[in-house]
């Protein structure tokens, strides 16, 4: 394995101790770069001198701290707009020299990044193999008889070689999470919308994502956290409800991840080991794995290529396909012939059964906190892809085609090595906008395993003191909302669950509060310093995003604060204003509100 | 005008008096309606002896309080199943007897409504006039020159004419909206997905709604309450993550809203004056009019029947036509006749177009509470839609066809009649989920006016002392989230924006909290029966489902209350818990934090 280190804070401590400049070590890089492109083909075009003079010049004189990613090197995969530099999606007849950056590489340039090429991928990002291009195929990084996996095939070269810190790819079908599995990277591909596709060229325009990859997991959160901003120029960018910034980020509590209760492997007789690993090291985590009925995932992603979303790609490669046949590769014209035929009435009906599948799907996960699969049910050969490039092209997509049908955010993670020394890894993905809590979920497998990184290096940071957040919080009752009492029905049509029955931490006082007739009763959690016991409460477990709504209804003195439980955790839960405990009755020594309730009635 | 009066609050009141019985009552009204359907044409099918039988017998014995629509009559558009009874979509070739009813009409049974029968409508619900059925035309209510509006037309007329308390429709272009205008009705056409659409023959099944007719906006908003849940039977069935309770339904707080800069009034003398008199009651009940560009709106909506949905709609009708073109009426045809011709990459086009509009749009909308527009430019007559069935049809839908499309709510609600005696309305618009907001504007507007309703009565009851909620929630801020403090951009990367800087009523002390080296210093306010001081606070606004991840992320001894404002009113805010003020500073003296913090570094 070759030796070099670029992570992000690698490259910060560099710069700061002076050990090198991004003029030194870029240029170091790109002379690797151009070595390695007769064997690689990573780079459709590496930048010259003059075209990346500008970005290196604008650090010129700034501070490394006043810029989070002051002088670090990023490649971008050529569907994605470098203004001044040609876009080619691999497909010289279709190129063009955009006037602007694509939204996310100018965000990413501003943050002091610099960009040292465009990369190879399969044409028009069509493709999971990384050999559908002529500008050459890529082959892996680390076997000479596998492929890079595709489409974003240079970009995961370019970060498994080490001439980049991370590189940008894009995924419609896998083309950001099959690359990672092969290469022992991390694949990020965000919820839809979060970070802009505003100068990409499209795949599938409904589907398309931007993607990172990045030798570790706290990387891609990172970068996700600086770049994940809606954007005016993209008509797809959607808000996040919850967070995208790196606080979500961090260890796991108690879990639970569905796994396949059927698993596709195609004969491979290590992954199913493998596999049952990374599942082992998930319980071992903490958490609890449910088999899923894994079919109707399946299904929906038999639509991308067998339904109508192949006219999106027609959309844009079709005018050029018919005017001149020759311009685009023979397999891509292939995938794409069909797609003429199809008619909107196809396209709608085909629609309808994605919503329908969608719904059992997210169903599933409903009951979850992300779901765990292989990223791939095995790797596939050059000459396997030489002999029928759609067979095992098709095979690589199993575990990822599904993904942008269903609104999914997804992480590919390394989890091991094959006997061969190629790269092998899984998948967690899970609800739209929890992005952060798979990337924490990548992390912890990462640490697990600890598996060198590549370029060699292992991970040896401390873990995160913060805990990791899922779109889920938890809330702590303890009157009137308890199951079964007056207010409970609040709970329960925003969709809580009851997740368990405990107490506070011996340091409460409880008290009934005032109530003027007809009023509901509720009580005060009074935290103190002595004197205190344990009050019995309820968890209850609910949307984030609904839980505005309930605050919102909540009087005074009530509020939500963080309350302590036996355990010693902190959670979200009902405390009380001080002037609010002013003509209360004391009634810790009950234990409870139900207790209290219970004497109450009875007297 | 005809007398009566079956409001559900009328209704129920006669029950408990036992002035009346369901039985009797619904046996005045089908004999009712059986005369009135010889002029109107209103029901396609009125349920017989047997037919209803179940109904009534299932509430014998059963407590008027236990069931909220106990004994309450109501009429279900020809497109909607009830179980054994015919449905056509007003196509006798296309009839089919289903053994289930909709999820919705099940609903309501079960919470004692009783269905009286099926009405007609403009044929697979393709149509805004409600003269396109071969069971003949439906006149409108009040004038015998024009016509109901459709789709929905017998039931909007069964309301109308005082044969039901309430009907359902369908709506995908306007036909819950149209014929409530004509018709002196609120007609709520709720968020996509809230009510279920399982069992309803589908016109687009991406848009389609299911509707309520009603003489009030309270009403309308008490169905809503009931019934909006998530349907596992209707894939396009959602989760509101707001609130579907009437809890969000009452008087409006001080308001924005939209109206069109340019307004399409199709030459008509009437509609523009009636339009300033509605915005002007809406400026008096506390709302700033801001006109806004409707074109982006009126472009959306032509995509409707110029672009590739009516495929959606042909899917339906689509194979019936072609085996026997004469089992569809001429006009349907001709709507229909482009749709085979159009392909997929035509529909995933326009679905582009449709997100670059939509975000246009939402960008609007983003800066107002609602939108007012009239509900159509001008009412077209019978002669009119006899010579030319497409055109004056298509005015209809000028402020309708975009709202399904853009994902948006609205409500349609009386404020005037014109000087021939043809009720008059307007149409209030938002985005998902706050329907229950948009029919508190409704109610607003209806009480305004005070307008006989259907059937003469008025509204004499008392406006609801509850605060109405719209999607967003308003937040009290007095500490290091204040406006350039380090948390604020806590705020500002959820959307929230400034509102009003002002202090708290003078019953609070300010205290620092202790913190540890590093911390963010962080204030507590205590309120207190005495010795309270005004202290500065900022009121900042964001949307409600950005709450619960910021409440997420705030640590104890902090909690999220109620603050009450110098002008008396209480809003969610900071509080603290009582054990956090030991050991803290009390600052009250300076007034606010940024006064102790300026002093603090001045020291």
């Amino acid at each position: 394995m070759p030796s070099f280190d670029l992570r992000l804070s690698t490259l910060r401590a560099a710069y700061r101790a002076k050990d090198t400049t991004p003029a030194k070590l870029i240029g170091e890089l790109r002379a690797k770069a151009a070595a390695l492109n007769p064997e690689f083909n990573l780079f459709i075009h590496l930048l010259d001198d003059a075209e990346i003079a500008p970005y290196l010049d604008a650090l010129e004189g700034r501070d490394i701290d006043s810029l989070p990613l002051y002088g670090v090197p990023f490649a971008i995969k050529d569907n994605i707009d470098l203004a001044g530099v040609p876009t080619t999606a691999a497909c010289p007849a279709f190129a063009y020299t955009p006037d602007e950056s694509a939204t996310l590489v100018a965000q990413l340039i501003a943050l002091g990044a610099v960009p040292i090429g465009k990369t190879n991928l399969d044409q028009f990002a069509t493709g999971l193999n990384g050999t559908r291009s002529p500008y050459g195929k890529c082959r892996n990084s680390v076997h000479p008889d596998y492929p890079s996996g595709g489409s974003s095939a240079g970009s995961a070269l370019s970060v498994a070689l080490g001439v980049a810190s991370f590189a940008l790819g894009t995924d419609t079908a896998g083309s950001g999470r099959v690359p990672a599995g092969l290469n022992n990277l991390v694949g990020l591909k965000a919820t839809k919308g979060l970070l802009s596709t505003a100068g990409v060229v499209p795949a599938c325009r409904t589907l398309d994502c931007v993607t990172f990859f990045t030798a570790t997991a706290s990387e891609a959160g990172e970068l996700f956290a600086l770049t994940a901003k809606e954007d005016p120029r993209d008509p797809y960018s959607r808000a996040n409800p919850l967070f995208n910034d790196a606080g979500a980020f961090g260890t796991l509590s108690p879990f639970r991840f569905g796994v396949p209760s059927t698993l596709e492997f195609a004969g491979c007789s290590e992954s199913p080991t493998l596999f049952a690993e990374a599942r082992a090291a998930l319980e071992a985590a903490g958490g609890t794995a449910v088999e899923i009925d894994f079919a109707p995932f399946v299904e929906a992603a038999k639509l991308l290529y067998e339904g109508p979303w192949v006219a999106e790609r027609y959309s844009v490669a079709g005018e050029l396909m018919e005017a001149n046949p020759d311009a685009v590769l023979p397999v891509i014209r292939d995938v794409l012939a069909k797609a003429p035929g199809t008619t909107a009435v196809d396209a709608f009906r085909a629609q309808y059964r994605l919503q329908a599948l969608k719904k059992i799907c997210d169903a599933t996960l409903d009951r979850l906190d992300f779901v765990l699969t292989p990223s791939y049910p095995r790797p596939v050969t050059l000459d396997e892809l030489a002999r029928d490039p759609i067979g095992p092209n098709s095979l690589l997509g199993y575990y990822t085609n599904f993904m942008n049908l269903l609104d999914y955010a997804a992480v590919a993670t390394p989890t091991a090595f094959m006997k061969n020394g190629l790269p092998w890894g899984v998948t967690v993905f899970g609800r739209a906008f929890t992005d952060q809590y798979l990337l924490s979920v990548a992390d912890t497998l990462q640490r697990s395993f600890a598996l060198p990184l590549v370029g060699g290096a292992t991970l040896v940071a401390e873990a995160s003191t913060r805990n990791a957040r899922n779109d889920r919080v938890r809330l702590v009752v303890c009157g009137a909302h308890l199951d079964g009492l007056p207010l409970n029905g609040q709970l329960r049509s925003r969709g809580a669950s009851l997740v368990e029955k405990t107490t506070s931490a011996p340091h409460y006082r409880l008290h009934a509060l005032a109530a003027n007739a007809g009023e509901t009763l509720r009580p005060g959690m009074e935290r103190v310093a002595q004197d205190g016991a344990a009050i019995d409460v309820e968890v209850w477990e609910l949307p984030s995003i609904e839980l505005g709504s309930f605050l919102a209804g909540i009087p005074a003195p009530l509020a939500l604060g963080k309350v302590q439980l036996a355990d010693g955790s902190w959670q979200t839960g009902f405390v009380c204003e001080g002037i609010g405990l002013d003509g209360a009755t004391n009634i810790t020594r009950f234990g409870g509100w139900r207790a209290w309730l219970a004497e109450s009635k009875g007297s």
